[in-house]
């Protein structure tokens, strides 16, 4: 019986990837790429250069903004990679970021730990990343971190935004501009940065909000507020 | 003008270093060391390996336990650093985990940013290790995540376990007792596990918060307190 492997590829930036995680790309007999439906895989596209060119590549598009047609999805697939294991395969499944950072894999190892040995990579997430591009302090001393996604709902943003020194919000693309005015709102505009598309080539970082272009942004954009060093 | 690189080495297995962190212990003129006064540096483990034989490493201790000493020590590293700089060598910090979580590099990279390039390799953070290691998620969807120190106090721990899905409690060896007295408190202890030397040869994952053994635990020791699975 073999062991499915959650492997964390970093944010966008190949260099992210980590040791561990290009040693088991190397002896996976099955990698599997997951995606929005309708889009290319992100997180493939971070591996292309670290993949052996015998690697066997399964694509799977989850149709994620829908949730039981997404449930329904992720437990074919669980079904697939639990045939491939019981076959002796080793399986590796792409996650962008880290894997249990609100990763798509945590569907599917919900649905095969206990059956199978699994093994998490983990991986440089997107709060990390913010904070490097912006070489920003994410905390020291006693200071205190809160990550939340845009969903989480204005209460408990609000309230991170009162109680935290740092708050990250994830996901934060498509309501970008209520954001921002909720994080004005909250007297923290001059700490918030705005970030897009890390690592990759049309990496964005605002530190003025007041630029924040009309429209929505990518989905994985995110906010991050810090207190300026002393 | 040289550039002044944090490197993150990730929580302690050498694995976890990334492809970047590597490439640049291989072109740095000077790497440095840092470590509480009196002790190996866990950082200079963790990279032995991947360390060019002709690497001219510095070691610097801090007296991290004495804040005005140990902002003295920052100052003077700093100023060696900065003539390093000017000569034009590369200058590569190891840091434990990430530079810009809880890191030592934030003191230097303060005193330095503005003067010299700088720029920051993220690592694996001891939160992301903690997950991964125990194979839990950190978050899913609308999940909120908060991060504190032991000594952000109790009551603002005492938010945090109430208020966040996912939190962790960092540098938690020393009061790991009252700790888990709090977290049961809260009514969190079925959902807390306690952590200690992740990825070293010490590795110890605790599930049952009522046999922590007596006294107290390592600096690098953490509470993770997840919702489970439904």
């Amino acid at each position: 019986m073999s062991v499915l492997y959650g492997v964390g590829v970093g944010p966008g930036d190949p260099e992210l990837l980590t040791v561990a995680a290009r040693r088991v790309l190397g002896l996976a007999g099955v990698v599997v790429a997951l995606s929005q439906e309708g889009r290319p895989s992100r997180a493939l596209e971070i591996v292309r250069e670290a993949l052996p060119e015998t690697a066997r590549v399964h694509r799977a598009a989850i149709p994620m903004q829908r949730r039981e047609r997404a449930e329904a999805a992720y437990a074919a697939l669980a079904e697939t990679i639990a045939g491939w294991l019981a076959q002796g395969r080793t399986v590796a499944v792409l996650c962008e970021g880290d894997p249990l950072f609100y990763g798509s894999f945590i569907y599917l190892q919900r649905r095969l730990q206990g059956r199978f040995p699994v093994r998490v990579i983990p991986g440089i997430n997107s709060v990390a990343a913010a904070a490097a591009a912006l070489a920003q302090p994410l905390a020291r001393g006693s200071e205190t971190l809160a990550v939340l996604p845009a969903s989480a709902g204005e209460e408990r943003l609000r309230a991170a935004l009162a109680q935290f020194d740092t708050v990250a919000i994830l996901k934060a693309g498509r309501r970008r501009h209520a954001l921002a005015r909720l994080i004005a709102d909250c007297g923290r505009a001059d700490e918030a940065c705005y970030c897009e598309e890390l690592g990759g080539g049309e990496e964005r970082l605002l530190r003025d909000l007041e630029r924040l272009p009309p429209g929505p942004g990518s989905y994985f954009a995110l906010f991050l507020v810090t207190r300026r060093a002393p």
